[in-house]
């Protein structure tokens, strides 16, 4: 417990201080972000000189944003357009620091234990890859993504549009398992899972735990995963196995999941209780406000994005991204005056399934001036993606169009 | 000259003697792999000591077998199961060296030559950024892959499964280009693409030169790419710009590209007219053979496919992936006794297209004893991957779905 305190401690001034931030010492002790408030509420600049930690470390640094140790973002204009995001610029965000890499030694040893179903048991890896293979691309998107245009400056990592990413998770989907136990308990309506990160002994486990619970619906599309675009999933992503909840916000999907169970009640933890909560501006979140589930159709421009990058007067290809949240994004508009009109603008590449994105083009001959970018995305249910974000006091689940704009300076 | 000679002996006798090749002193001189006969037709076992190439050194090294500096294939356990592969897992295949690194300092910069057309004349990548954006998931697979299994062991590289991968590319359509210059010229009959690779001083460049010519119906969905898997395209792939002619064999997708022309005649040059043709047995290739264009079916099961990797009895997902050459792959079989009872497998992950790949999975429940897998595909015109190879001097093309078969043993 001193020793956490002390790394706490040091972690927090290191944070307040600035600049440029070493991560040795900061080892496999848990640590919650959420309780993180002097240093994420408060961001400077974004300093280049941060150090990837050594557990992202293999990721493309030019790609990605370093906030903190926890929490890493890649740069607007790294996506690249094959609607695929490579896995060296995935987002990383953890809300307590990863289980040491040892739990990677083998992966196919790790254990799940069962719960809340005829015939509880435990599964290593292994013995899952037996029961089933499917493989699921969707958008990985933190539930915080866009926190940094809300002009409060709600608490938590000031994400901009990199808090996102389009990939393939691989796995056994949960349906699948069920069959294996005999099928959930009678009246059982949420599906919970539980991170294997450790918790210091000495702290109480529901403020830090990372448990989460969501309604058994979930369920129709959801995997467990060991694989992610072709490679086993490393430690940064959740290896040696995730909850995979496809259309639901990051958080939702459990890393080094160790318990799955179908439960009446949701989980008690406080990231489950008071955490991801859309409660009202100034207000704490209680159990009663909805929980940051389901995540709404969302669109942003990628290229041209770069404010330092000059654009040449002419024809232009303008491209980014449009996912549809629960269903598939159907319609793709652009804007180059700020939202005043719009423009069809067309689908590029495979429709990857519902939970998707799907990269877009809008091709436009400009002249010099100055021009703001936007864009707006439908999904197959008729949802559209608003105006104006919907203010809750944590920053959560921005989609706002004119909130993601882009201003670009043609000569 | 002489030290192309030099290099070129020296190369031969580093290859005869076999074991490890250190490639220092292999620098950017071009060399023909196709005049490397002593080195290619006997193979002996694949040595895990052979180094990766430094322009493909980032690699995933355990992934792979290096043949060579120029032929690097990808493992058959490696492939993961997400449909797209990698690109630290991607065969390599240069039929002669590559430019130098230092092609790859300004990629925006290199320029294209577009002859044939109405307006001819030179194109920068930047200038082609600007034409179009498209994306394009599609089989690259090396002519060559599979020659391993012809009992004549023609030479060449003798690849298993593993010069082949899904990716996806992202260009401009080769479609849009000629809307900028006008249009093809008048009775033009084939797309000729030229590498960039350098043609050492004194050597006849008809013999060296990569350039291939494939029929103008190929332009439909052609493209000149400068990214792939999200990333731009890295030298080892063909950067800064390479031509992409999907369901076409891998060396008509020219790499380093520096010219497009559109002709009457096919290229003069050797690997056009005498390689990469259909010839007979013992005989070499001539104009009037086929040449290795269109791909046809294929498919191919990647696990359990460790003959060294026990299985256990019960249940087991077993798995690979089927393409289906010209047009999509529509079903696909399994056989787990040699082909003599087939059972129908199942797709997983999203249709990406015509020209990609797809994963496919064969639940089975088994018994300790041995078992012969295999798996065949058909495509949406109705062709079928064969029981036996279209026998050729080179060993071009093979997609027998029984030299693909693997054998496992179940305990």
């Amino acid at each position: 417990m001193k020793n956490h305190t002390t790394s706490l401690s040091r972690r927090r001034l290191l944070a307040t201080v600035g600049g440029a931030v070493a991560w040795a010492g900061v080892g496999p002790v848990a640590f919650a972000d959420s309780q993180e408030p002097a240093a994420q509420s408060k961001p400077g600049p974004v300093s280049a000189e941060k150090p990837l930690p050594p557990y992202a470390k293999w990721k493309n640094a030019d790609s990605m944003i370093v906030h903190s140790a926890n929490t890493i973002e890649t740069r607007r204009t790294a996506f690249g357009s094959a609607g695929i995001t490579p896995l060296d610029r995935l987002f990383v965000r953890n809300n307590v620091s990863p289980p040491p890499e040892s739990i990677m030694e083998d992966p196919d040893g790790w254990q799940l234990e069962v719960e809340g179903v005829s015939k509880p048991r435990t599964f290593t890896v292994a013995e899952l890859k037996k029961l089933g293979l499917t493989s699921l691309p969707m958008v990985l998107q933190c539930s915080g993504n866009g926190r940094a245009y809300f002009p409060a400056k709600p608490s938590g990592t000031q994400w901009t549009v990199g808090a996102a990413g389009c990939v393939v998770f691989v796995g056994v989907p949960v349906k699948e398992l069920l069959k294996a136990v005999g099928g959930m308990g009678k009246g059982m309506v949420y599906m919970t899972g539980t991170g294997g990160e450790p918790i210091p002994a000495g702290v109480d486990s529901k403020q830090i735990m990372v448990e989460r619970s969501v309604p058994i619906s979930a369920i129709e599309d959801a995997i467990l995963a060991w694989e992610i675009n072709g490679e086993a999933l490393p430690l940064a992503h959740g290896g040696p196995l995730r909850l995979i909840v496809p259309g639901y916000a990051g958080v939702n999907n459990i890393k080094y999941i160790k318990r799955l169970a179908f439960t009446k009640e949701q989980s008690p933890a406080s990231i489950q209780q008071n955490s991801y909560r859309m409660s009202a501006v100034g207000v704490k979140g209680k159990p009663t406000d909805p929980s940051v589930w389901e995540m709404p159709p969302k669109s942003w421009i990628n290229l041209p994005s770069d404010p330092k990058q000059s654009v040449k007067a002419g024809r232009l290809q303008i491209s980014g991204v449009a996912m549809g949240g629960m269903d598939r994004p159907t319609k793709i508009e652009v804007s180059i005056d700020g939202g005043k009109t719009w423009h069809q603008a067309r689908f590029i590449g495979p429709d990857l399934g519902k939970y998707a994105w799907r990269e877009f083009v809008f091709q436009a001959d400009l002249k010099p001036g100055t021009y703001q970018l936007a864009s707006r995305s439908s999904n197959a249910k008729g949802q559209k993606q608003p105006e104006h974000r919907l203010e809750n006091n944590r920053g959560y689940l921005n989609n706002s169009w004119r909130d993601h704009m882009v201003t670009i300076t043609v000569t």
